[in-house]
């Protein structure tokens, strides 16, 4: 099967290669010449085993994940894991210090603000940090670390929070974290699901890593967690009874992490499917030269797009500060007015789509992730290049 | 592409009809010919909402559910729903009455058993209100009614819950739920994760059904839930901080029943692939006759090869009580020891596969879900016929 390039550029579910469409195609129905589909068979049999493990080292290899870090899935997505990371964290600190710990949340657009939300939902003791949205409801900016970094308090704070890529406003954390955020010794937990394997990281410095598949990894359905192995020892110390006497949270048993580490994320039915659609897409990662390679291409990509934008500085607005644009969601809306509709018509008569913002942005979102292809960012420079000559 | 008939009896995930995952494998490549797979739209896009618009249509129709109940569905399976019922039901009695109410649960088998668990781990007040366990471990009956009926209390119980089909020991609750269970008024909650649309049954009498959808209705990934729309209203009445004061657990935000049906169920994102797998399923059963068809069928299967096992009462054990022998999991051991291993393996080389028993229980089990042909049913009752007489 096949299909015409797409040139999708969707903020999620996003577009996936179609190679690896087209392998998960036939191993949904055929699975190694075994006459059974990949999602047929049972999540503790030899196969789905494989598919778990083989999954588990090549995003090791990937991502260069350290022996002291630990990888699983559980089932939902970004929202499943605020929820997860606030029980799950405080009962790790409580159990390291027997003490009811405060989570520290750095907002800087409305995933973060959401998991915060859910944070103190939950009733965990919650501090917000920083928060950089502005009177309009917009982020733009992420706030000097020297503003912040002073408030953490390793004793205090359970766990210190952020979104590393805000996927609705643009807004996108350094490669290379703030050092007064590590020397603050805060077991440092960030939400990746927007630009997970787009970039290199030094995944040591952080102590948990969570991911939603359904960007740049693979279909909705999946998250990937990266836990330091000793807040896994600490969450286990703490019983259900213990969280309750101390008014912290239960995780439901489903992602309780020790419990899902201990059975290979497999304590439930796994969807088996949908990880071997994500570890296809770490192979072809691999094999096209790594995290190295694609960072390139991504950075190539952000270049081309951004450049093309700035160029006509009193057409296009881009309201993101320099320093901090994202290069998996480039944010942009029109000077003029009425012109929007006529935007999106004429892009999508080239092909060009997904290129709405959110609702609560408005304007337009160019989200390049890892499958979308340089030749499409390429027809979309071109594309806003002409529309800006020409309106 | 194709593959050859597949006799595979495993107990789930389990086998799906060949012609759902050829339409599905194209359709994760192109999806209506947009040059997009299912899998690549944002779930807010009118074709993922017409995806779940549909699905629901189609169940309702199939299940004949009345207007006085809801669809939704969740991420995760049975395990997520232990969680997710004890929390939810618990604050709809909350909400509903002012007062903490205690989960009665009828348990049956394993699946049952660890439901419960579920519950008093997350501090809901929990009530075992028949255990049919025996000394060995092992379940092979459903208690009298009359044993147990008289202890439900609507006052006192906010929800009761079973399962009407224990996977791991082949015990399934009769299709007509016991009069004294419904006159308790006590909400009835069941788990119908094996036998959902193996057989007609009367929505109405439950206040909620939970299935996932790995066994007789797609992939892993999504449970379906059908909630009668009353306890929404209950459950939207307290707040998180009202649970907390009175002790009760606050479900993740994600599974938060009124969060997510005001949200169509897509208020995180909901793996559309995975969705649309269980609508092509609803819209074949609906295509060969609806449920009423696949009952007729789901009951020749079962005869078939129960007829086939009580032919040799010296050779094979069937330790469930006939009266609730489930019509999904034939459950059988051999009398003789030492030719279990003979068995598979015969088995194997006609193809016969994934029969193995459950490890707790060992022996045989043979899941005759929807997708399993009645051909190959056949198959599996002339191989059991000829091992008898031949050993």
């Amino acid at each position: 099967m096949d299909r015409p390039q797409s040139n999708y550029f969707g903020a999620g579910p996003a577009q996936l290669p179609l190679s690896v469409l087209q392998q998960a195609a036939k191993d949904l129905i055929n699975f190694q010449d075994e006459g059974l589909g990949i999602g047929e068979i049972s999540h503790r049999s030899k196969p789905a085993g494989k598919v778990i493990t083989d999954t588990k080292a090549h995003l090791k290899e990937l991502f260069a994940i350290p022996d002291t870090h630990e990888v699983f899935f559980l089932q939902g997505g970004g929202t499943t894991g605020f929820s997860s990371i606030a029980s799950n964290l405080s009962a790790a600190h409580f159990g390291k210090t027997g003490e009811v710990g405060t989570a520290a949340y750095l907002v800087t657009g409305s995933w973060s603000e959401k998991s915060a939300q859910e944070s103190e939902r939950l009733g965990v003791p919650t501090e917000i940090i920083c928060n950089s949205k502005k009177e309009s409801g917009k982020y733009d900016s992420i706030p000097e670390t020297k503003t912040w970094a002073g408030k953490l308090d390793a004793k205090k704070h359970s766990y210190v929070y952020f979104c590393e890529n805000e996927t609705v406003h643009g807004v996108e954390w350094p490669a290379q974290l703030p050092q007064e955020l590590i020397d603050s010794k805060v077991p440092i937990v960030a939400d990746l699901s927007s630009d997970i394997l787009s970039r290199k990281i030094n995944v040591s410095d952080y102590s948990l890593i969570m991911a939603g598949a359904q960007k740049n990894i693979g279909l909705a359905g999946l998250t990937l967690y990266i836990i330091k192995k000793e807040l896994l020892d600490n969450i286990a110390k703490v019983s259900p009874k213990q969280l309750r006497d101390a008014s912290l949270p239960v995780s439901p048993i489903a992602t309780e992490y020790p419990t899902v580490v201990k059975n290979d994320s497999a304590y439930n039915t796994i969807p088996i499917f949908t990880l071997h659609v994500i570890d296809l897409v770490l192979k072809r990662l691999l094999e096209r030269g790594g995290i190295e390679h694609q960072q390139e291409e991504n950075e190539e990509k952000a270049k081309i797009l951004y450049d093309a934008l700035d160029k006509f500085p009193d057409f296009y607005n881009l309201p993101v500060n320099k320093k901090f644009r994202s290069k998996m969601n480039v944010v942009f809306t029109l000077k003029k007015e009425g012109l929007d509709a006529k935007f999106l018509e004429e892009a999508s008569s080239l092909n060009l789509t997904g290129l709405k913002g959110h609702r609560s942005v408005g304007g337009f979102r160019a989200s390049l992730y890892n499958a979308v292809e340089l030749s499409s960012v390429k027809l979309l420079a071109d594309f806003v290049t002409k529309f800006a000559e020409n309106n």
